[in-house]
């Protein structure tokens, strides 16, 4: 089979890999139905954070079960399955406690830009839909795999409430679910931060009420101007950055809560000024396995639909170009079609 | 009158002040009952934060109310008070929001280590106990107005339920009452961190069932091997150090809490490693005046006991033996008698 790999920056290959198989007894291999680029893919790509050697690309995936091994008990061939990035065992404490990206046995995906793909814990990790999904259900069901389900757990570790004021920092492809995620959590008013027009759209369309398109200290005092001077109950901070970190704290009522996605990129916190900002902080890798059965049956009854965010689809063996489009910053996010 | 000015490091004396008056028509001038030195005093006594000018010192307080502003509604001379080292309105939004602490108008309360007070705010700062308390009541009233509303909050932002379990970092007057908190809200298992007998001692008496002696890694190490390799559910970081703030965000389960209420002098934090640790994160100055009906309460009907954290008690004017004792560890916290 061909698959995605990066050897440097900017420097993605479609090329020959051996098809994986079952190599302990509790993996299953799935035929992917569609995969994607994620944000945090345009780390390694741009160079930021190095790679080593010649690294299979792609942890987002859904699909139909090929083979399971020979301890698999939930999951059967046949079935069509979402996961998440970090495959999870689903009993230890951690996964029994909803922090299923922190199983003891956790280990990250890789090399799902392929045709097939390995994963380990399948009866922990996988979730089937209740039948084979229609060709028109694929994207959003993919999006859950991580996405969407990390732009949920922003809106889960901030506390979104029905009635509150949510704002959301980033207007990446997790930022615009985070804004669809506070939607359906009932927010009165969701505030999403970005300059950019088509990005502002489907903000709008995700249920997004007000645009800011200041930054740092300047965005943070046009939302203080929006909330009377308050500062917004939830904050979802879909970045990263020192900025948009600081951006997410300073924006944040006292007593309100940050929740916070983006995996930091030489982010330090000041003690003494996060102790009188008076915020709730939490947040971390997604837990997905947590939320996939409620977001899976939310997109099968068509109450949401977070496959908007891929305005880009390419055949997969032109995912160099759908690296490109995202690192240009001409899409917001690639789907892949094996 | 006389009351305690620090003029520069170890420097506290006992001289001659202006007596307060009303200022604004929302003041009450009160008659100090007891009053005592607070762990935060000493950071100006050990010169760590400087301080500019000879500064009157004391924010804990309690005592019968001598005299009303023109505009203060609720509050009556005659009266017993206690009140929160931070005055509020108790109407603004933070307040309602109970982070009266946070209050658009709240103030710094200083000058307590004095026969009388100045308290702004009356109306939203103080509240009267339902009748005139007897003398041995007075010191556990008194640990209310910070010592105690701040061990409370700790345990409130740490999330502490019922059966969990609970570590406290710092063994100091803060630390112990944060035990006597966690014990109250039903905490199943509690872990006080202390390598001083004295202070192991009651920390048992107020409910803790482990005392641990190890500091920092191996600190984490020991609550780790308690927990079975999982974390305590809530962690109270009760110091304000980098050592004791690493050592509560360790010692946390993914997806438990920490509840810091030491206030932080040169910490910082990685944003990676606490994206990857998965707790929640709350604290800051504690929000007295949302617990202090409840915990008077307690008091009144002798639920709790927290005074017992005074372990020495002297007439005002020996106020500067009273910094000493506690600079030098010879006392947990030392209250003063005008």
């Amino acid at each position: 089979m061909k698959g995605a790999v990066l050897y440097g920056p900017r420097d993605v290959r479609f090329e020959e890999l051996d098809a994986p198989r079952i190599i302990k007894p509790t993996d299953a291999i799935i035929r992917i139905s569609a995969t994607c680029v994620c944000g945090s893919d345009l780390w390694p790509y741009r160079g930021i954070s190095p790679i080593t050697k010649p690294t299979p690309m792609g942890h987002e995936y859904c699909g139909i079960v090929e083979e399971v091994g020979s301890e698999v008990r939930n999951i059967r061939p046949g079935q069509f399955v979402i996961g998440s990035f970090f495959v999870s065992d689903n009993t230890c404490p951690h996964c029994r406690a909803g922090y299923q990206s922190s199983c003891e046995h956790r280990e990250l995906i890789g090399g799902a830009q392929a045709p097939l793909l390995r994963v380990p814990l399948a009866d922990g990790t996988l979730v089937a839909t209740p039948e084979i999904p229609s060709d028109d259900l694929i994207p959003s069901l993919l999006a859950l795999s991580d996405v969407m389900g990390t732009g949920w757990f922003a809106a889960d570790a901030a506390n979104v409430k029905p009635g509150k004021t949510v704002a959301v920092v980033g207007d990446g492809a997790v930022g615009l679910l985070g804004v669809l995620s506070a939607s359906q959590m009932g927010a009165g008013r969701i505030i999403a931060m970005s300059r950019h027009e088509p990005r502002q759209k489907l903000a709008r369309e995700f249920g997004a009420t007000d645009i800011v398109i200041e930054r740092a200290d300047e965005g943070v005092s046009r939302i203080k101007e929006l909330t009377k001077g308050i500062g917004a109950d939830s904050v979802l901070e879909c970045v990263g950055t020192q900025e948009a970190m600081m951006q997410a704290i300073r924006a944040t009522r006292p007593g309100g809560c940050v929740g916070y996605v983006g995996v930091p990129h030489g982010v330090e916190l000041d003690g003494q000024e996060l102790f009188f900002a008076h915020v709730h902080l939490h947040g971390g890798p997604a837990p997905v396995r947590r939320f996939l059965p409620e977001l899976i049956a939310m997109v099968w009854n068509g109450k949401i639909d977070p496959g908007k965010v891929f305005d880009l689809g390419l055949p997969l063996d032109q995912v160099a170009e759908g690296y490109r489009a995202m690192d240009e910053r001409r899409a917001i996010k690639t789907l892949l079609w094996p």
